[in-house]
């Protein structure tokens, strides 16, 4: 039995975007703090634009926000706009490339842009820019974005991201940075979250409120579907970029990315999550004598599981929180001898107990087995496994590293082959509906592809499409 | 209202240490991924020393053990004895030299030393050794120790090991490491834990039970106080090292300092900190809507708060769990702009509450007004402190970064002054007597020096003296 | 008096490229020995780009090529087909983004590429690009010829390096990696030289015949101006990319630049210098004791003097062999009692000596000064300062970073003056006339522009043309 | 064929000190500068301690001097006493361990040594310092001086100095640097050079005086054998610190180590040099074209052939200047296509010719062969090869790294079979007596050991003794 650092039966969110516009501000610091504030979105690279009116630079590199930027490498990032990104982890080495912001120079002047998000059909996209005989250097998304942008018709900036979102089909929150202006740009579905507020005069942006209020903002709002926010010395203008299409929000921010202290669609996470877990508790309902999350981000859920139901909250799992990029591998016998890295059970609190263990989601199931294990041995006696959201059937396009079809435990197994895999004594999904009254909002509004397998967009030959019949086809 | 990542009102423990003797193992793997699980120990530095019954060789280095050790410099450390330490973490550059493990050539092979605990002799020591003509390279006393053991009467290491034991007053739990033999020592007083456990027919050593759980060890126990644990081929043997005195444990092991999932005197941390929970409550009870603890450390004292007033456990507070170490300052107008870097508050949970905090301990006071100012801004109605454990009156001399008389707010504060400086609408420390009962162990088991005052030594003229009725001096 | 490290009155080349393209063999690491053997054309920054005909990665650094490769880079560097190349040292930490090889993805598939030279209409090219719709990562012209090529008309690499070569005006010796094919591009005015070469079965191609060498190459010869070698399965072709023009050789390679063990048009370096002293001192004899180098590179003209005069050659200054990139400045006390960390008299040799002090070149004329005053004083009783080059008179537009107008002493200064600055008892340059007679090559075979002013190309409204009559205007 | 870059035949040199003593002067700085100056002294690790009257800090890493020290890390290194040193190259990384200056804490306070030199006694004095019960650190000779120093009997430095050099037996130039005094000490042999001069009311010490004269001091001079010199506000003075022996000065110091621009023993080595060449002629004249040197050591040797010979001087052999620590091994199929990385022959200067080749020392005459081989194939119709220096047959315990007595080919063979193992034509090496003529100081005054195998020191059951009858044993 092993449980890996950061390896965990995860779902990684793309990325983080901030924005600021503030003059008389230190803008690249504020930037620093907001993405230090969004680093459980991306924790691969960090990187910062900046431009004083004149010209822009940028620095980004491999890391966490606070190994990449030192006061050093901050100290040249003068202006008063920038624009900040952070990026998801992985190992694979090429990814070097793909660090955000990306910077070019054109016609109209230095861009640099950030995003969260994924387009579906950047592969088209590509192939357009080769005819046009458009080089590439990464096999980002986001470069291509950029290189649509310096190649769109229109004398402005805006005029050009007009043309961008009707090209860019997928989910992109966008924060843009030209030689005088920030803009915030949001697809017409809302797919990712993004917000706005204000800064002592100035305006900044961020994926998450969490941020905002991180550097002091306040009247914060959240960017509409298809609006472009236009941020100079006029001030702030929402103007629409492309008509908004009905809402499309992807439901695992409520579920899992999203920081607790967030506010999405009007509502904060940690509330969503606690009425998950309410709802889990009303649909899978057991005796037990204890009610326990596997941390951190199944604390809220539980705790709601544990109101409902009237089953004590409490511990049975010490994470450690020293978990970094290890490349330090155990060899068999550690494996065998049950290295257990990120968790260790609380044996005393288990022994001879019946557990409810929240869970927010699993997606290939590699690691609730392993946490079954301990808890068994740790000596409890009874393992109720309960998922705050849906089997994951279907993987995502939209920027999730999820996993593959193949990958996907609830595509292969039914729940009662999953509950025998991990070795529960039960186990309970929370069902679309549940988790629909949980979220307070009309199930049309989110995607929710990965539970359904109806996704918005769609591979024909020549490219893909929006099938969904109250939408167009572009 | 600033609140700093890493900084906080925090007490620093010195250490952890760990030590294997395991032929056919690959020790220094084991010795990593045991330090991987005393990470919260000690942050500053991490370092790994072998024997292959031959020759030892160290590595060590500034940093964490997952950025400290890389399979390259990993890979030298080959051999059937291995041990490691973990050392807090500071900003004072000087501290390099103090990196441990220590390792010395000397009349009977090399040795090396990993130590956690602090002497209160250690310049009594120092001068002595360099009245005997020896130089030390840094200001550390394990540096100390090792030369005291070096230079030491005998003509085996245990009677050299004894010998130091006579010598030296305070704290520490050592792993030794000789050519051919692994030892662990306690000190008479049990200051600071040390367990043992049995590892595919070898052994393993360390600071806290958790690090031998996590590396898979069976049979563990916790070594006696003034116990000397010979290793070798010839397998395990305790002997006594010097006569144990009554027991000295610091109580903010209990409180604070070790793993919730760690075993010391026989009871679990996680249900200590729960009890002194429920005391705590049943000493300040208080009309509330929400118990809520400063996330993590006080996290079983709020939910054992909550199981006893039944007022509900929630979570008010979200911490960023990617603060690293930042050397990025906010400016001022960030500062008054209200930076929080280390915790964001859920103002709809708080909005409108009144709530219960629950945290540690209080050393310096100075997170505790911000942590205040941000729940009443977030909309808490009230706002309840309860607080853990008592009032910290005294300084610690045993190992604890914890201030000086000046510093400790308690020392110079009433409650309710403090209660006024933080601007809570009450405040509730646990009293001494309901702390106790909450470790049910006898109040002499424990050195409670920070809240008494009552040392254990004491300094006089010609060095520090024992000065407690019940114990003789040296 | 102070002469700083690496400083210099220093003329830069820009840049060396080598390529590869042999099965079976370890291009990547063959190519890092290559780059190793041109280091002397630049040590800021070194890449390698390689291929194994379905895909083309990257690795580039800032640094010496000893300093950027390791095993663990080099490893994953796996493929038939190499690029590489090293750029020349400058403290501008934003020209981290001009490392080279820059590599694309594109219609055709990826292409890389590395150049030595510079273009002079590189802003007429970055408008056509940005006009097109193209944005660009960097300021430098490389990248801007590889979107000329990536978005040239063509279904070719050739037809469309045919056109790039038809739009590119200046000096470029290229080497571009495709999926299957190694080119070579060298402009039809043979600015820089190229030079390829046979290598068990495969082929090689570098900026100097020094490196070809080096990595055991066979069947050396020149790459002709204006041709485009393609090296793949079907072996080495040479085709005409663009009509040559009449040769314009950069000279200062002779005097310089080049490796004095490579051969360029036919000549042995070393050679040519040796000539250059020969020449040097039958325009400027004088009656001395002794002639010495300012070292290295005006080492074998030191001897051609020598040789030439009759008075004996001796080392009179020492260099310090470990100059590296120190950011250590001494302070003006430092700076008043003459640290002098590049060059070092050799008192006793000196010591009332009438000397002929031998250097290849005068740019700015910062280091001559300070230098006849380290000789007076370590007791030189006569300088005679001889010049293997004519005075300097107007800047390069071709890749040599060399100075402005106001810059060079000898566009401010007769050399009368210039010996009166530098305080040398004689000065003499050697004639444009000497010098031709030197390389023995026609005077219309290089580009003199530096001493003439007769520039092949010049700046008019709308962009540069080319000058010359017997040249046609693009 | 293949030729190692930094390989080569060489000898390594231990080491370079440098102290200052000057109020009111950037000492840090200015020892950064004359370790600068010493960097071919040794080229592994670099370090700087200074002290400010109160407390003395060090800083030392592995690397250049240029690549150890930043702005950042001289900063701290605030006073007005300061020693350092440079060590030389080896890839062991165990070493990390010696790198100096070594500093240690003792009752009379800081003190921080300096070493170049090697003491043959080190096995019994570390033995003594176990037997006293004190521990070392490393395997480096110089913390065993230093913890001799520290437990030396006396109230004062000098007097524990002077204890120390009637313990130490072999070679020891120091600079020795406590809380407020300098020291300068020479063994009484007199085997590494050492001098001081003034510098701005200040004073300097350096291992060579090219280092002095590099930092712009004056009155410079050589300090005598035996001496200690005492450095503080009250000026310089010059004690005895032992009596005086016969000299013993390594010779190999003029044949290879020092820098030319340094003189030692009233010689500059650069006239030394050319003398050991002229003596190489008349020794063993030849008839030829051209007289060349393997570069750079044997430069001056072979300028000194050729003005007594009357045969040309010039160059064919070009050496890469960028030779670094590369771990980029050349694979076998590079080895034979002959990789040649060091060096690179000049042909067209070769072709055809007879000549000579001057070397100042083999030693294991590894790199002799593949020269030979590589000059023949480049065209040399003659190859003669002349040694500046006699053969090498016995190893140095002096402190220089120069091979066993297996690896020594001149051990192994005779001249006439080094001869044809290196495929010369001719070979000739320097007498011993013409050695000495060209030195112009007696037989008597150096150590010759190498050449003779007349050791000073003999090892004997109970440790090293001196040997010579005009010496006494210790």
């Amino acid at each position: 039995m092993i449980i890996q650092p950061q390896s965990g039966d995860g779902l990684h969110e793309a990325c983080g975007v901030f924005g600021i516009y503030a003059r008389g501000e230190a803008v690249a610091r504020i930037t620093f703090f907001g993405l230090y504030a969004l680093q459980h979105r991306g924790q691969e690279s960090a990187g910062i634009a900046v431009s004083d009116g004149q010209r822009a630079i940028l620095y980004k590199e491999m890391g966490l926000v606070s190994q990449v930027f030192t006061e050093e490498n901050l100290r040249p990032l003068q202006g008063h706009i920038a624009i900040g990104h952070v990026r998801y982890s992985t190992a694979d080495s090429s990814r070097r490339l793909s660090a955000q912001p990306f910077l070019l120079e054109s016609a109209l002047g230095p861009i640099a842009i950030a995003h969260n998000g994924n387009l579906v059909n950047t592969e088209d996209l590509r192939q357009e820019l080769f005819t046009r005989g458009v080089g590439l250097a990464s096999y980002c998304d986001t470069e291509v974005l950029l290189q649509v942008l310096v190649g769109a018709p229109g004398d402005t900036w805006l005029e050009r991201i007009r043309h961008m979102m009707k090209k860019a089909l997928g989910a992109y929150s966008l924060t843009i940075l030209t030689r005088d202006t920030l803009y915030a740009v949001r697809d017409p579905w809302g797919f990712r979250p993004l917000s706005m507020g204000r800064l002592n005069g100035g305006w900044v942006v961020a994926s998450e409120s969490c941020a905002l209020q991180t550097v002091g903002a306040h009247d914060i709002q959240e960017i509409p579907r298809g609006a472009v926010v236009i941020i100079n010395d006029d001030g702030a203008r929402i103007v629409e970029g492309a008509p908004p299409e009905k809402p499309n929000l992807c439901i695992f921010e409520y579920i899992y990315f999203a920081r607790p202290d967030s506010i999405i669609d009007g509502q904060l996470i940690h509330n969503v999550r606690q009425a998950l877990g309410r709802e889990l508790a009303r649909e899978h309902p057991v005796d037990a004598d204890l009610v326990m999350p596997v941390p951190d981000s199944a604390t809220p859920a539980a705790i709601g599981y544990a109101q409902e139901s009237g089953i004590p909250y409490g511990e049975g799992l010490i994470k450690n929180r020293y978990i970094g990029r290890t490349f330090i591998q155990p060899n068999d016998r550690l494996r065998k001898a049950g290295v257990a890295l990120k968790f260790n059970p609380l044996s005393e609190v288990l022994e001879g107990k019946r557990i409810v263990v929240v869970d927010d989601s699993i997606v290939r199931g590699t690691t609730s087995r392993p946490i079954v294990e301990m808890l068994r041995r740790a000596g409890a006696r009874e393992i109720h496994m309960r998922i705050s959201s849906p089997p994951i059937k279907h993987p995502c396009f939209m920027g999730v590293d999820m996993a593959t079809y193949d990958e996907l435990i609830a595509h292969r197994l039914s729940v009662e082959e999953i509950r025998k895999e991990m070795g529960a004594d039960s186990l309970g999904y929370l069902s679309l509906e549940g988790m629909i009254r949980a979220v307070q909002r009309p199930k049309e509004n989110f995607c929710l592809a990965c539970f359904t397998g109806e996704y918005l967009f769609e591979q024909k030959a020549g490219g893909f499409v929006r099938v969904h019949p109250h939408r167009q086809t572009v």
